[in-house]
């Protein structure tokens, strides 16, 4: 029997798509950069499914692609080779909730906002947030680890797992951790296959944590004069109150949003850099310590001027200026690369990859933005108007080993938060060494001995 | 050459003990039921050491056992085969600290208290606590996941390794992580490491990560009427205020402390379970917010009495009650089991186990308390004077398969943070899978082809 009627078979015709148009769209992500070329796209609506997928995908020796919001950018989630594209659009619901465990199990296909949404329907709170927690589902966000802008406060993706149910490449169903706190009993199997990229199988359910709803979440937008200055405004906030973001962005990205968006800059003195920094206040006394915080930074001479929200309307308008960078500046086809280092290694790192960036190309503009509070750093190259499209990704891929080189050198990560995927599978080395990188081959034999799964993905 | 040859060679012969004192002192844990047989024990000072030490074990077929602070209650640091212990005990020092990115770099030695010591030297949090921190050492912790008694506000162990630096069953070192707080290129090996009992390698460094310091901890004890009071309590109070501990003992407990610590009563009205509820009072609204929780739960008749600490003296000595029965129950030879499941499950559960001893062994006296805010109970059955202590743990261990049958059907754990070592091996099955097991097996494989790094320990 040929491959489509057994997938009909399995999943009844109308879950089973093979026209051109869906082929295009299910087949990639946001890089936008490969040609997608899917045999067919599937909608499971169970584990049960899944797994007969799998058993057939093993026999007839047919590679599966996980496919969940595409809104990565590593091309993670493209299918390439006449792959079968698992869709979880259909397994989108939240199955179980429990308000004394504050857990809530959910199919892969939940959209991050529609859990962010649930939390708050039951005082609770989802903290996991980033750009494009619109569409992403929670599948690939734990298959990735997402981070995003609260990680300073709430930590990763990762945290917020107390159990997965997956069907790894060799057809078994796993129980990962039955939703428990503690439990030592043998090797933590859910962390490996948080931020696998879905290399070694699939996720069909997943229990989240939830926490308390911040209480009146306040921010500060200062300007900073250089970055060393921005390290030490980070200590003195860090150390004076619990904070739930320290974002950066250059002043070269703020006259761009200004410009472009027509946002209010956050106030007129201009600085080479502005950290956005956000932090619960229960009670005026934490105001205060912003204050004091802000006013010894002054003092020091490493802030010039500051604005602290004084609504929610007002911290939503500040936090425009950090969030809808990365829309605003796709007009202007960026090649993006998203680093991290240790925190208090930022001012070198930055330093040497501006460098690395000049000395080859010095009519490119480098625009900078990110996390610092957790040593993040988005990358931004922007295509100098004269430049064509495929000549100007041909020059900054070349600057790449340049970037890598300085990353590996003082211990940085190459993908801080986007993952591997296809497009940094040749950078890996930079962050991993050779023997961590055989150590993972290995391990993906085990959980998927036929290589069906995902493969060409990360190594 | 002779192994005991080799080992001079490798560790200088001061390094290398092999008399009987020692043997019988590194051979063992706090299980204290195995006889320990090892051939030597050494003290590596360095990674290349036990690198060297791991190759040459490698070429001769010799085991390695892992051995930290020896505070274990499962046997996972027991050697009881003629093989080579390697005691961290000189590989205890602290060697780095950077304020900014709050991370300290450990060798796997360290007391847990000496690094809670030096983070609040720095003005700074290590939350990771329990019983044995004055004793037990970095190393064990992160290779037991330790949890202890903050867990419900600061997570396990694992939540606060940055990086480590092992040694691999084969030979190599990897450095996993750097001590970044995000790093998405491929499987997270780090976390394989963690609560792995050292069956994989040797943890040679630890990056570990610190926080604020809390301030004026407060203790909160009451009175509950039962189970799934105890229960609604909890639910109150979390989502009334951020917890950092939600302890609980039974009267039965807390009588044995008055009675044979001398230790007085938290109030005088007598009640069959009690809550030790911690929590932060950096504002005195806090403090308001906690009455508050508590008067909604006397109305509702969960709770007869309650006594909220006015100073640290007295917060201590509430702590006391709670954290002192583990060693105040030691003198009754008690049968321990460490417990979890769904936090929503616990009365249920410990009704159904309670059942299971009740109606094989009803002589037994049964005594409960623990972290209901993580689902972890510990069963202690105490022995009859009337019974041998080996007729007693016989009859224990029978009871065994009752109390794990329950378990399972409540996809709880069989070792909340104990970990499995030698004393939980053949009830492994329980919670996890055949599957998860072989996968298990499948992946030491990887890391340890030989089998050369604490054989038979977890399964």
């Amino acid at each position: 029997m040929n491959i489509l009627q057994q997938l009909n078979d399995i999943f009844t015709p109308e879950r089973v798509l093979t026209d051109e148009d869906s082929l295009q769209n299910y087949g990639k992500d946001w890089t936008q950069v490969y040609t997608p070329d899917p045999l067919a796209i599937v909608f499971p609506t169970s584990t049960e499914e899944v797994q007969a997928l799998v058993k057939m995908a093993n026999e007839e020796g047919v590679a599966l692609v996980p496919s969940g919001g595409r809104t990565g950018l590593c091309g993670g989630a493209v299918a390439m080779n006449k792959e079968i594209v698992v869709s979880f659009d259909r397994m989108n619901k939240i199955l179980d909730f429990n308000s004394i465990d504050r857990s809530v199990v959910c199919q892969p296909g939940v959209i991050t906002q529609q859990l962010q949404n649930f939390a708050e329907e039951n005082n609770l709170f989802y903290p996991v947030d980033f750009g494009s927690s619109g569409s992403s589902q929670l599948g690939g966000n734990i298959s990735t680890n997402a981070g995003g802008i609260k990680v300073v406060r709430y930590g990763l993706t990762r945290n917020w797992v107390l159990g997965l149910k997956v069907v790894t490449g060799a057809g078994e169903v796993l129980d990962l951790n039955h939703g428990l706190v503690k439990n030592a009993t043998g090797y933590d199997f859910r962390h490996l296959f948080i931020g696998a990229e879905g290399t070694l199988g699939f996720i069909t359910e997943a229990t989240m944590r939830l926490t308390n709803i911040p209480k009146n979440l306040t921010v500060f937008v200062l300007g900073v004069t250089d970055i060393p200055a921005l390290m030490q405004v980070f200590e003195t906030f860090q150390n004076t109150i619990e904070l739930s973001a320290f974002e950066f962005f250059s002043e070269d990205t703020l006259s761009l949003m200004v410009n472009d968006k027509g946002y209010a800059r956050p106030f007129d003195t201009e600085a080479p850099y502005y950290a956005l920094i956000e932090f619960e206040v229960d009670h005026e006394s934490k105001e205060e310590s912003a204050l004091q915080a802000f006013e010894a930074c002054a003092e020091e001479g490493w802030v010039v001027d500051g604005v602290m929200s004084q609504s929610l309307q007002q911290a939503k308008d500040l936090w425009r200026l950090r969030e809808d960078i990365s829309e605003t500046i796709s007009a202007y086809t960026p090649y993006k690369n998203d680093l991290s280092v240790n925190i208090s290694k930022v001012p070198e790192y930055l330093d040497k990859v501006e460098q690395a960036v000049n000395q080859n190309y010095s009519e490119f503009k480098v625009l900078w933005y990110g996390h610092i509070g957790d040593g993040n750093l988005h990358l931004n190259i922007l295509k100098p108007d004269s430049m064509e499209v495929s000549e100007f990704f041909e020059q900054c891929s070349k600057v790449n080993p340049d970037i890598f080189e300085v990353t590996k050198k003082m211990n940085g990560s190459v993908s801080a938060e986007h993952g591997i995927g296809i497009i940094k599978k040749n950078y890996l080395k930079y962050s991993r060494s050779k023997e961590e990188v055989e150590l993972m081959a290995s391990v993906k034999k085990i959980f998927d001995p036929k290589g069906i799964i995902n493969p060409g993905k990360i190594f």
